[in-house]
């Protein structure tokens, strides 16, 4: 499978390119970046030997005969990024954040129409993935939850988007089995604010932490015991593992996808199918 | 929905008693135990008011009508009251452990023949169930896994049955998955043994901590990232939450199953369709 | 050593008596319970072998030859028995609450003038005694703090008195240090609450949980590095190992002493004293 | 404070020179790095305005001013360094390993002479240096240690270094304090080897896993509890807290100290001094 960078100068993209160089069933064709147009890639980024040279030009990825483009820029050249794997037919793996859900939707058809797949993630550590879908299966067999969320201290907001996200999936699973989260409510605040925030009975709490990165905890409990998931994320380096399932997996894809959720879910239920024969 | 609980005057039957006290859809009909014939429930417990006096005698089951039995004896009682209960059509939920295979075979077939069900399960604990169903599931997705069980530094075994059966389904998981883990061997040995045991890849070290009650961590690790699945128990009430499960759902086995897996299954399965409607 | 137990009928005290029970160098001596006068101990209990009969009568404890009298019984039973200690030279230690300033004032002048000694606390779980101890060492080497505690969700109040005074100490530790905790105010709230309570910059979150006990970790971190000191309490003999402590080492006090962190404070002491030699 | 750091240029170096930049209260004032001789530093590293050239010669620390040098280099690099320091009467802080005992010796005795101090060692991480520190005071307070180390899979030995010395640091403490940790032997080994490694009833466990950097836990147990006191490095920067507190307290240091932990001993007793009076 070939497979062309854009944004391959930046954090992200060049360690999209580290993570492609190390599996041997992609092939790194064309590496994009405006930024680094005409320098040989090793050497602006002080990484060997991919012996090739950065274009400016976006054709670049058309005439490398690529397979599957991956985006990590900015919204503005994402789209016409995207735009143009559409028209050109060929698929793409989006990380870039801040396009619109008008200009989604136009790329869905756009897509749909040249018969190639796109996924747009805002999310692909898998390991904050699978965290989520365990902490909702999980859901009907518990009585109490809290999401712990640490990040670093000069992150801006709070709570992250995964704690959020994660919670209201978890309180809908919950309802959808029929149940609901209803804590008992603290009757004496010896400290106004402890408990936090809830969405729908599931609190959620912030730590500001110097030297963390990015780390969730899902604590669950019922009578006499309590399950905990937790996610550590140490580097940006963990979006690769997703990033490389949604590379593989794109050619399933027609129009597009937001998150790597369906293709993670198409794997459990073929190793489901697999024990089942 | 009809119950009776045959140990009733033993730990983890006593802990049954008042769990199906404070169900409302669960009716306690008849509590058997010889070592308590003819005494009044709550005076010989401390337990408040099931109005129930204990039974000596099997056939109190039949008597008050139970949908249900209940079962935490002995492996010799265990066998003579499934037989009692296969015969006259009532399902049973049985804790007890040291049945042989010979004898589950043979309940298997009366249970069958009757129309009832039964469920024997070793660990009733849901949470420690779901860690290992999870575990399994996040295993095609990771590269490196360790098991890390703590007890009570009484414990006669190691490692427990949990955290090797946690090991295998992990490793079978990997290998359904096309996969396999084969961690790097470590080159400098300072201290002999450190790295703990090995099931096929997958880590398992056993902490015997004075003071602790039971607990098990998965830890899995791929790129810039680790997933953390832990359960503690905290006390023998944790077997609660999977034995109400089982008393409700054993109307839908026919002959006998082990574990309470295949119920949960079943209802992450009903989730799932709830979901896709 | 001559121990009595004072609430010998009580949850605390009936583990007391069997943690004394288990010490080659303590010698129970007497119980005393007005609800249980008369009964032979083992008998009420389950307990085996104390040989003992639960007295009601105060007079016991002088009766016989008590060095030490434990008492946890309740504030206005606690405060006859330690007048009564006082007046007649016999050491107490107190894990009863409730009493008054007023009170303990009044018995330290007592005790004092008696030539003997009294010990009263709140908490004797040593490994929260430590845990704050730790925190507070460790604040002026760290940039950012969090207090977790996790209790049952029926607890009434929060936080919890020991996070409380954890935070108060690790705040007043940095402080002394010439610092400060000042952590960067979030700039956007997603959702209003989610960054909990703070006291002096150490940020405070309860969490309740169905099935957990008692449990509190301190996340502390600065660059590149994060230290967490947890305790978890299992159950109510945790209180045991403080309650020894504290029954070996009133001897060495004179009048009234709030806590063990005075007597543990030394133990520290002649340890490095011993590793200067 | 005029601070001088040689190998500059390294991981480390690099790492210095930026924290150093940071302190208001140090003043960076020579960069020493044969590598990079004559380059503009922002310029080589990418960091913004130190405004100094690099320099291949050594004697541009003296030139310079330099009160105290900071040496992160190579072993060979480092002898000559500090015979230069030593000779010049300038403090140094190294963090280089591998050292001789010998060349220690003849180091410690050149500063002596010189009037200035150095401080050798080879773990700045200060929540490590608490980590042990902290373990080693609980230790008479406990029945039951494991230590588990958690590194990355490349890691070619086990177990770490810092897991050793502290499995060795709590068994010294226990055995100061009259007693010795010597947990019940496992009866029955479903599995050989889960059990770890022990240094005097000290438990040790190394675990290895993609994607993790360098983490410890030490688990303490008694009585209905556990004491968990666990260190997260996230990065090399982890480093730099410990490099700026030797860098302020290498003055007060006559010859050669090993490790900062006599410097952070002082703290904390002038933090006891401060509270008691």
């Amino acid at each position: 499978m070939k497979v062309a960078v854009l944004g391959a100068g930046g954090k992200m993209g060049s360690s999209v390119v580290q993570a492609v160089l190390q599996e041997p069933d992609l092939e790194l064709v064309a590496l994009v970046d405006p930024k680094l147009s005409g320098i040989e890639y090793s050497h602006a980024l002080g990484i060997a030997g991919t012996g090739l040279v950065v274009s400016g030009d976006l054709a670049e990825v058309l005439r490398s005969g690529a397979d599957v483009a991956v985006d990590f820029t900015d919204a503005a050249s994402a789209y016409q990024n995207l735009l143009f794997c559409a028209e050109n037919g060929i698929s793409a793996v989006v990380g870039t954040t801040g396009l619109s859900q008008e200009q989604l939707g136009e790329l869905n058809e756009k897509f749909q129409a040249s018969g190639a797949g796109c996924i747009v993630a805002a999310n692909f550590a898998i390991g904050a993935i699978l965290m989520m879908k365990f902490a909702e299966m999980a859901a009907p067999f518990f009585h109490s939850v809290e999401v712990i969320e640490m990040h670093h201290d000069t992150k801006v907001d709070a709570p992250s988007g995964t704690a959020l996200t994660t919670a209201k999936r978890i309180s809908r699973a919950k309802v959808a089995s029929g149940g609901a989260f209803e804590p008992d409510p603290t009757q004496k605040f010896v400290l106004q604010g402890v408990r936090g925030a809830s969405v729908d009975g599931v609190g959620i709490h912030s730590l500001r932490i110097r030297g963390a990165v990015a780390h969730q905890e899902v604590v669950m409990g019922t009578t006499g015991q309590s399950l905990t998931i937790r996610h550590d994320s140490y580097d940006r380096s963990s979006f690769m593992p997703g990033v490389l399932i949604a590379i593989r997996g794109v050619s399933t894809v027609r129009g597009l996808a937001v998150g790597v959720d369906d293709l993670i879910e198409e794997m459990f239920n073929s190793m489901s199918t697999d024990r089942a024969r």
